[in-house]
């Protein structure tokens, strides 16, 4: 599976979820099945573009763990359809943000936008959100459905914030906070909460479990834009460096504006502005403002794991300590 | 309100549904207001190009139709809240929409794309989507989710399918009525019968009410493909001759093609790919293909009127039968 290749997770995931997470991309394919072969051209090209399947796997380790003995035989169709709908919600957002970011490459692989035009991606992403409630709605839970519209509510809030606040050198850190809660840690802490809900647990253990979600999510972004910043696009497997491009503003260079003397300030503003990638990242190498992000992180992570404590013990709740790990210590 | 400024039936709306309408806009501002000021400013700006607002009429027509004496008494909130999740469907289709097309002018005001730019218009077009099934999910009526997220799948299959056959002088009426059933008619039948199953319609109600609204569904759309190709842009109040433009054929051109002769199809073909407007139009209207076009979107509007002859008499279903009519007399 090579999903989390660090620290030997891959193997936990494999004994704990395998089966389940290969059901779980069944149901994703059935549900997007169309009588319509060019519906099936692209939505068979977003199954060849999926990633590490983060979502589903928080639904499912949160289903487990919640359960006394971390038995299997928790796990229902329930689950694995939150599962589905949270990795559709998360796939539209991707599908869009390439319409968004024009970005050439994602995952090793062509974007839809650049295989078929902005006016693909954009119905593929309304197919895929539509598909997600849709599904959800099979559940016959309107709770479920009102919690997540909440989310997706609050993730396009993010996305908004964000666009509208590019190229804003004042962006401050609490604003920063702000969108990557939403845009990203929100439907993260739904997954979890969700996947604890579908197991029955107490009100208590769902309510940590979402906040070890929003903590695990925002330790995400904080790493991924770390990534876009510093690692070699081969490694990542997407294009490097477009946050920037894009104007969007991340924790290090937020903190290098907000916290250095004035000369730097300007010095700084000024690699920004004429997009010098190379001596922006020699520079916030330099001042330390990498560290500072990923140890930010790291707290987080953390964090984040303080609120599993309510969690029985069983080889699920090893593995969420686990994955809050490896979500920092990742280098893709 | 002028919104069917047609024999006279604006007048019949007015008295009908009046007070309804009103609190029809307040629930869908309601909805989208978030505490950020620039989702709030995107909002405002789709309030602004609202138009006709046919689905939510639909949705409280239908909803009263069926009452026996159509006393509005017989409307609930969950007729209003459909009303105001058809709507933002609706509107979402036409923000996104304007992504594909690039289309500079819509209903007179300048499209959220060329203000905004197309990252905003793709995010606003979530934001409504998203809104739409949050809102729906407040009724706690899995069935309702569930029809309605049926229907968004079938729009964006039908938006995909038409994407992919621009350019296609191959294409078939067959093929252009489903494209439009599923992309238009779907929507709007959905409309009508979930008004109906709102006012406890029984099912066969509701299923009239529905082929009505497919049937009104279909002939709107092909008076909209006419208007694009016939019409003045001051009068649509959008940019026309987009279709061509955008390489989507249409019924007048269809039938052109399929059944013209050899050379008539050779020079219509020419003037197609030559992005001829004035000639193709003089061609078209000079061997009766708007006339035939115009004809069918009268027989649909025929047939969907003979749908509502299982409902009680009342100025309701009066008030249907004249939007029917409406639809294709509309110069608009």
């Amino acid at each position: 599976m090579a999903i989390f290749d660090i620290i030997g997770i891959d193997s936990h995931l494999t004994d704990l979820l395998g089966t389940e997470l290969e059901e779980v991309s069944r149901i994703f394919e059935t549900q997007l099945a169309s009588e319509f072969p060019p519906v099936n051209t692209l939505s068979v090209h977003v199954a060849r573009y999926r990633g590490k399947m983060l979502r589903p796997i928080l639904v499912l380790l949160s289903g487990l763990a919640v359960g006394r003995n971390g038995e299997s035989s928790i796990l229902s169709d329930e689950h694995r359809t939150v599962a589905v709908v949270a990795e559709m919600i998360h796939m539209a957002t991707l599908v869009h943000d390439d319409v968004l970011d024009e970005s050439p490459v994602r995952r090793n692989g062509a974007t839809v936008n650049s295989l078929h035009g902005n006016e693909m991606a954009v119905m593929l992403g309304d197919y895929l959100i539509s598909n997600a409630f849709h599904l959800c709605s099979t559940l016959g839970k309107p709770e479920v459905n009102l919690r997540l519209g909440k989310i997706t509510n609050t993730l396009c809030e993010g996305e908004i914030v964000q666009l509208h606040h590019r190229e804003d050198l004042e962006l401050t850190e609490e604003l920063y906070f702000t969108i990557v809660t939403r845009k990203t840690a929100s439907l993260i802490g739904a997954c979890c909460e969700l996947g604890g809900l579908m197991s029955q647990a107490d009100r208590a253990t769902q309510i940590a479990l979402r906040k070890f979600g929003v903590d695990v999510g925002i330790a995400f972004q904080i790493t991924d834009d770390l990534l876009d910043l510093t690692a070699d696009q081969g490694d990542v497997g997407k294009t490097t460096g477009r946050d920037l491009d894009m104007g969007k503003l991340t924790l290090p260079l937020i903190r290098a504006l907000q916290h250095g003397d004035e000369s730097s300030r300007r010095t700084i503003t000024a690699l920004v502005r004429d997009r010098c990638h190379a001596q922006l990242r020699e520079r916030l190498q330099d001042e330390g403002w990498f560290d500072s992000a990923e140890m930010t992180a790291i707290d987080l992570v953390a964090s984040a794991r303080r609120h599993l404590d309510v969690l029985p013990e069983n080889q699920a709740t090893t593995t969420l300590h686990l994955l809050a790990d490896a979500v920092v210590a990742r280098k893709f």
